[in-house]
C-alpha cells in the first residue's frame, strides 16, 4: 500500500524531452515548465567498518573505504558506489579528483548511456570503481524513471538467483568453525586458499558443514601439477568451483589445468573489462564478473552475453561493499550460475536497504532501479 | 501537446505484482481491483502490396503475406509482425498454426521476456518470423509499460541512426534509370547482383547517380577469384560493401575473399540466430542481422553485442515490411553501420506508421515501446 500511494502522489505528467516523466512534488518545478538541467552529481566518501578482520592471500584489513555518488535529474535520484579495497589501487582521493573532474551537467537525458559512459570512461584510464559509481546511479536513475527494477527490464526470471556464497576468512581453528556456525544459513561458503594450511583449512570447514564449497586462491598456486592435485582432492571434498587458481600469466597452465580438472576453473584476477572476456575463451571455465572492476551493470551485462555465446561460465562477484552496489550486481544474478555477494553481510555501518538473502538464496525485490533504499 | 495531455489522462497509477502501471481510462478495470489475467494475442493474416514487383537472384514477386499480432494485457496494446517472403518456408497457414498453439495466458508478466521467448521458441523449430512476432509485441508492450521507446531503454544515442539503403531492384535499363532517379532521397542505394548482368547493372545505375552502393550476391557467385575481380572493379565504382558474395558453404572461399577485398564481405544467407555469429567470426567482415530470421529484438541486440564484441561490422536488415516490424528492427540501428530498412517504403497498403526516413537517414521517434502508432 505504501508503493501505491508513493505513486499516486506521483501521479501528475508532463513530457520533457520526449521522456514521460512524474513530476516529483518535492521538485518545486512548475507544471508546464521544461527545464533543461543537466545531470547533478554528489559524492561523499565513506568507511565501511568490517565486522570480522578480512585476511586474503597477503593482506589483511578491517576496514574498506568506499565513494558514495548520487545522481539527481527531474526530481528523481539515482544512487551509485564505489568500493576500493587497497590491492585494487584506489582510494578516497583518487575517486574525489576523478569524479571532481567529471561535467555531467552537460548531459540532459540519463537514459544516453552509451554516450555518457563512453565519456566518463574516457576521462582517464583505470578508476573502475570511480565509473561504477555513475553506472550504478544512473542504472538506478533511470530504472526509477521507468519505474522497474534493471531484472526485469533486462527480461530476467528473478527466482532463478542463485544462492550467493559466503567468504570464510582465514584464521585459527577454532575461530573458522565459530565463522561456519553463524554461516549456516549460507547453503554455499567460499573459502579463501592459497597459503601452505591449504588442506587443514578444508577440513577445519568440514569438521562443521558438509554444505557445498567454493574457493578462491587468488593466484597462489605456482605448479600445474599441484594444483591439479589439489583439484582432485578438493572435488572429493566436495568443492564445486576453484577461482584463479594460478597466476593469471601462466596461460598455458591454466588451460592445460581447466582441461583436465574435474572442477570448474573460473577468472577472477584474469579479467577486468569487456575485452578481456575474449582471452579467456579456452583458458578458463568461466568468468567471475565484478562491477567494480569492469566499470559497472552496462559491461557486466554485456561481458554476461558474450561469455553466455562463449558456453562459459558465469559468476557474479562483489568487493566489501553497501547494499548498493550488492543490489546492483544482484540485478544480472538471475543469469549466472554462482554469485558471491556477500560483501554487505560483512560490514556494520550499511546505509542502504536493498538486496535480500532468504536461506541463503538471492532474493530480488520489486522495488525500481537497482531495488535499494536510504537507511 | 498531444502527448503531453495523453500522458495525464493516464495518470491514475496503480500497483499489479509489483509492477507500477498506470491505468489505461479505456481498461475498464476498477481502480483497486487487481487482475491476474495473462497476456492476451490475436494475430490477424495480411497481405502487402509492393509498389514495384520485386526481382531477387531468382524469383519475383508482387505481394508479400506478413501476419500482424498484438498483444493486450491490463489496457496496454503492444504490436508485432510477422514477414514471410516465401523463400524463408513461412507463410500465413504455418504462422497461424504456430501461433494458434501458443498459450501466452500462462505468463502473467510480459517483462519475463527469457522465459516467454524460451517457451515460445521451445514449441516448434523453425517458424522464425512467427516467434519474432511475438518478441517484437511484447517489445512494444514492455516499452510502453515503461514510457520509452526501445533505442532509449538501451541507452543509445537516436541521432547516430545510419542512412538507410534503398533497394534498386534488377529491371530493364530505362526502369533502372527511372527508380535510381524516384530515390533521390537516399544516400545510399543496394544493388542485387548474382546475374549475368552485373557490371551493366552497375554502370546504368551510375549513369544516372553518384551516391554510395551497396551490393546484395545472394550467393550469386560461384568462382572466389572472380569474386574478388569484381570485388576490385565494384571499389572503384563507389561500392562500399558486399553481402554474401558466394555460397554460404563455401566457407574457406569467403575466408579468403574477405581476406583480399578491399570491401567488406558482409554475411546475410550465412547468419540467422545468435548461435551462428561464431561461425562467421575469420570468415566474414560483419554480419547482416534481420529480426524475421534471428526470432526478435532481443536476440538480434545479443547478436549486435557478440558482433561488436569481436569487432565485426554490423548492419540491420529487413524483409518487405509494415513500419511495425521495420521500427523494432530501427530501434537497434543507432548502433549498427549500415542498416538496409526500406522494406515499408516499397509497399503501398502500410498500416503502421513509424520510424521515418529524412533525408535518407533513419529517424527514430519519442514514442514508447518501438515507436509506432496504428494507421
Amino acid at each position: 500500500m505504501i508503493a501505491r500511494r508513493k505513486f499516486i502522489a506521483n501521479s501528475t505528467l508532463f513530457v520533457l524531452g520526449g521522456i514521460a516523466l512524474p513530476i516529483n512534488s518535492c521538485s518545486g518545478m512548475k507544471k508546464g515548465k521544461l527545464p533543461q538541467e543537466g545531470l547533478k552529481l554528489n559524492f561523499e566518501p565513506y568507511n565501511l567498518q568490517l565486522k570480522h578482520v578480512f585476511t586474503l592471500a597477503g593482506s589483511s584489513r578491517s576496514t574498506t573505504p568506499v565513494m558514495l555518488t548520487k545522481i539527481d535529474y527531474q526530481g528523481f535520484t539515482g544512487y551509485g558506489e564505489a568500493s576500493m579495497p587497497p590491492y585494487l589501487g584506489e582510494n578516497h582521493e583518487t575517486a574525489s579528483k576523478f569524479l571532481s573532474s567529471l561535467d555531467l551537467r552537460q548531459f540532459k537525458n540519463p537514459f544516453r548511456m552509451d554516450e555518457i559512459l563512453e565519456y566518463v570512461d574516457s576521462i582517464a584510464p583505470g578508476n573502475a570503481a570511480a565509473k561504477a559509481s555513475i553506472d550504478i546511479a544512473l542504472h538506478d536513475l533511470t530504472g526509477k524513471i521507468m519505474r522497474q527494477p534493471w531484472h526485469r527490464i533486462w527480461g530476467f526470471s528473478p527466482e532463478n538467483t542463485p544462492d550467493t556464497s559466503f567468504t570464510i576468512g582465514i584464521d585459527t581453528k577454532e575461530v573458522v568453525i565459530q565463522k561456519v556456525k553463524e554461516a549456516a544459513e549460507f547453503k554455499i561458503l567460499k573459502v579463501k586458499l592459497g597459503r601452505d594450511n591449504d588442506k587443514e583449512m578444508i577440513e577445519t570447514i568440514r569438521s562443521a558443514t558438509n554444505v557445498p564449497l567454493c574457493v578462491d586462491v587468488n593466484q597462489g598456486w605456482k605448479d600445474k601439477q599441484m594444483a591439479l592435485d589439489m583439484a582432485h582432492w578438493l572435488s572429493k571434498q566436495g568443492v564445486v568451483f576453484m577461482e584463479q587458481p594460478m597466476p593469471k600469466e601462466a596461460k598455458d597452465d591454466i588451460a592445460w589445468l581447466t582441461q583436465h580438472s574435474p572442477l570448474p576453473i573460473i577468472a577472477d584476477e584474469a579479467i577486468q573489462r569487456l575485452a578481456d572476456v575474449k582471452d579467456t575463451i579456452g583458458i578458463y571455465s568461466g568468468i567471475n564478473i565484478k562491477l567494480m572492476k569492469c566499470t559497472g551493470m552496462r559491461e557486466a551485462h554485456k561481458m554476461l552475453s558474450l561469455a553466455r555465446a562463449n558456453n562459459m561460465k558465469v559468476m557474479i562477484g562483489c568487493m566489501t561493499e553497501t547494499s548498493c552496489a550488492v543490489s546492483a550486481a544482484a540485478q544480472l544474478s538471475p543469469k549466472t550460475d554462482w554469485a558471491d555477494l556477500d560483501g554487505n553481510l560483512l560490514i556494520s555501518n550499511d546505509v542502504y536497504k536493498g538486496v535480500d538473502v532468504v536461506n541463503g538464496k538471492i532474493t530480488l525485490n520489486n522495488l525500481p532501479g537497482i531495488g535499494i533504499e536510504k537507511l
